[in-house]
């Protein structure tokens, strides 16, 4: 029998191995590493693995327009699940390095940007270097440190450990809470059952011959009480200023006022993606209005269902 | 077998038992005039009569309260149709009485008030007398003159031609447009088919702990493209200030549209009272949003629905 | 000097003649009785009286058409003040009468909708004659009562004062809590003073050629944070469906909140007609989000004044 | 005298350079690349230039990060402009070079995705090779062609030109309408006059204790008749799920409308970063509801100093 297979960004050693490694400890799969999220979600298309893991959303650099994008397009996806990972760096260097012999320093520029406060204080005569990846950054210190004109690496502390780096320092980022989402993504197959937690992702193209726009879309959400947690406008790639709106909200596809909002969405919208209802990772209780419970949906329809009865006679 | 019986707000002679044979113009069934709205509700809420014809509503004096509130409480009753019915006044007196004979004039107040502009330019020294109703002042002007102290009544066509009094001046009202609604009342036993043109009426009362209030009754309407043909307030009579919404807007009870904005008014209303779906007096063509069709709704469920089959997988 | 003039709705003994006095107590006024809402306000355009008191809203009966649609047509009124009457009723007869000699009531009808609920219980079987008003009722069975086929009248208790004649049964009114509400007129040359617990009334009229209709004028008020206390819809008198609304809102023309809502009804309606801004008869304190003081509109009219100081340089 | 100093995100022969030369064609300033946008805006905040040109939006990539970040903190700055650029990618290599020669393909990850089908076509068997930019692809091409790996460059036409590559293929792109927008920034010193057709950009901060959120603040738009352009939804660094909204709308911070519209957003906003009004790249004109004009607004404020003026009396 064949062992479930997961797609994740790779290389080794990066925050989203970390993030897959949460969402499935026990480590029963197999792990895919990929180059980009395009290329872990092209083996789940193609069949060749179960399901992939790629960063959404970072609370400090925002959406993930390569995910956003990805998902939005191409052969139908879900997301079955979702996992949140603090973001903490360390600076390592080979072993036997002093921070004091360090100066310059390589890592991915987003990376940079989250411990430019540490390095500003701690080495202020250090030399950026800007690498393809936190994990390149560490992998090339470790393998070939002479063509690189640096002598420490800012990445995760999954990647030190991995390519046999010693930590100079620990959690040097400046914002200390900074936190990325990844989700887990399957083939359309299959569904989580709703828990009461959940959330749903789409992504919402509106006709280009109406008025009101995206508060006629928010609109659909409000009436029913649902709460949006995310909301990133993407490029539809026709046109500059053509925008195609990724969501996410409180609630499971079959939770009866997410039903009657996607519904209406579907109406409204000149086209509706649907890319899954999943447990939120917080675990956070939803608050729903009593008007807007599954009950008080029913009840309504029962009613609806009596009055138009009378046609009968 | 038993002759079909309306109730109509009566006495005889009044624009009620106009309306009554303009909706049933064979005259096959029985009339019954009552002296109220009221008593004219009871009649068929008891079963004594089949239909009731009562006005709700004038283009010059607005909504009939006593209609609507008749309506909105007591045993379910439901509006089968309307007739609207253009209102021109006529000045009658007893054969051989002219114009220049004429002190004074009697009639209803709501009456006096439509026609003062003839009454100032044509005969400025008359004094007016008010009476119950324009059938009374008709109805006691031929058949007790002596004790009224008015010479000339002001009331419909149809009642000057049942009494026999002769007509002085036709078509004296100062809105020549003006016009009254009617409905046809029944128990809540059958509801007329769709047409394609048709209203619904409907009372709604507000939850007392929701803010937003009457704007978030109106959104119902409004996401959905129902339009709103009459909107009346009406006090609740629990206290100063509290008011349920007497409403009737376009569509059917079966469309899709007008079931979707019932069940959430369902939801969000304390209580909604439903008073029936009619085919539309004027026959104008209602003009539905292509993205409020029966068609797009359906298809809306039938896409939900393939959604959330996923779940049993 | 001449004594300042009221004129009011009579004739005496009724509910507005109770309203005047509770509204100028001391009574150094002089009082004039008119047979109509219209004849009030004449009186007042004319500059013979001073003030008008009329009633504009029953808990029970709704709005009161004629002051509505008064003060909405004809020379410029505004309100400057209200007065809240309690409605109680006193069944009264001559001296001498007791209530099981009553074998007929007489009164005006909406005074009989209110009483029918004790009438059908204290005295079954008496019969009901409809009178011109409440007050008139009363001063014709105490000025003649041989004519009159009643033998007890249903009217205010300041009116079995006026007229003499003796109490049978006390706050006979189904609806314990009626009440009236009147509103004192005036000509527009002056204007009450800011209170903090004010009230403003305004009557609007739609863009005919405007969608959104009633809920984008309602929109005016929400996002200001303004909240409605009556609202009325009247006929424009120009056709079926025409109509136009009349509307009383928390706030004062002077509150900055109001201003500005005042301002974009007025761009947004085809007519906006002020009738007055007044302190609220209840007293109860208006709660302002902090985001719609006049404070925060002052504030936030220094900043857009400081960014477009700018284009200066 | 100082002449007029630019500075833009290099390198030299980057796109947007390309903006710079297209917004001060005669290029009489001094030109100065930076390594980021930060570095760009700094040395601007810094007074060491008189402007800043950096990219904030693409047709295909959406909103530029770094730029609507390094915007929305740090000392106030201005947009006083913007540039459409058309995004045309060539193929070039060292001279001599054929197409068939190419086996490997250098350029930076966002230039790849956007030429990925016409490299599948024209080189299904070349290989990718990331780059930290598209120019230095091509420098490092011209400069030291041996430690690279690859044989040509994917950059901007500017790019082969200013480092004497030959192009192998022109407008690789596979959007060939692709386009990138470019702003030109200031210190808050000075604003454009209004065009007519201008452009205002903005950044909105919620207030975490108001429901409604996104929904409120666009509802200020739409009430006004003020279409938006653009918006993103940025972390504020906070916490995951706090966002702030960065938008683009029609018209000048001068025009009435957009005062009116901003006023509001400064009371209803945590808080509200101005970035500028200035003349769209479009040209296009822009339809502003009859209700909405300047005079439409200046008329209300008239009509409402006269109401208030009433209290003086």
């Amino acid at each position: 029998m064949t062992r479930y297979a997961y797609a994740y960004l790779g290389p080794e050693g990066t925050f989203t191995q970390q993030a897959l490694m949460q969402w499935s400890p026990s480590a029963g799969g197999r792990q895919v590493p990929c180059g980009s999220v395009d290329a872990a979600l092209e083996l789940l298309r193609s069949g060749e693995v179960d399901a992939a893991v790629v960063p959404i959303e970072n609370s400090v650099e925002g959406g993930v327009s390569a995910t956003l994008d990805a998902l939005a397009s191409g052969d139908p996806l879900v997301v079955v699940g979702e996992v949140l990972v603090p973001i903490t760096f360390v600076v390592c260097a080979r072993p036997g390095t002093r921070l004091q012999d360090v100066s310059a320093i390589g890592t991915h520029s987003h990376a940079w940007a989250q411990v430019r406060g540490w390095a500003d204080q701690t080495l202020p005569r250090a030399v950026y270097v800007p690498t393809l990846s936190t994990a390149s950054a560490a992998k090339d210190l470790a393998e070939h440190p002479d063509d690189l004109g640096y002598q420490a690496a800012v990445c995760a502390p999954v990647a030190a450990e991995r390519f046999g780096l010693e930590v100079l320092a620990h959690d040097i980022g400046d914002m200390t809470s900074a936190v990325t989402r990844f989700v887990i993504v399957s083939r359309p197959d299959w569904q989580p059952s709703p828990t009461g937690k959940d959330k749903t992702t789409v992504v919402l193209y509106q006709r280009t011959d109406r008025a009101g726009g995206l508060l006629e879309l928010l609109e659909q959400f409000a009436v029913r009480g649902i709460n949006m947690t995310r909301l990133e406008s993407r490029p539809t790639k026709d046109s500059m200023g053509s925008y195609c709106f990724s969501i996410d909200f409180e609630g499971h596809v079959q939770d009866e006022r997410v039903g009657a909002a996607l519904m209406s969405l579907h109406r409204v919208c000149a086209d509706l993606r649907f890319l899954g209802s999943y447990p939120a990772a917080s675990g956070a209780d939803i608050t729903v209005d009593p008007i807007t419970t599954d009950e008080a949906f029913l009840e309504a329809r029962r009613w609806l269902e009596r009055l138009r009865a009378l046609g009968d006679g």
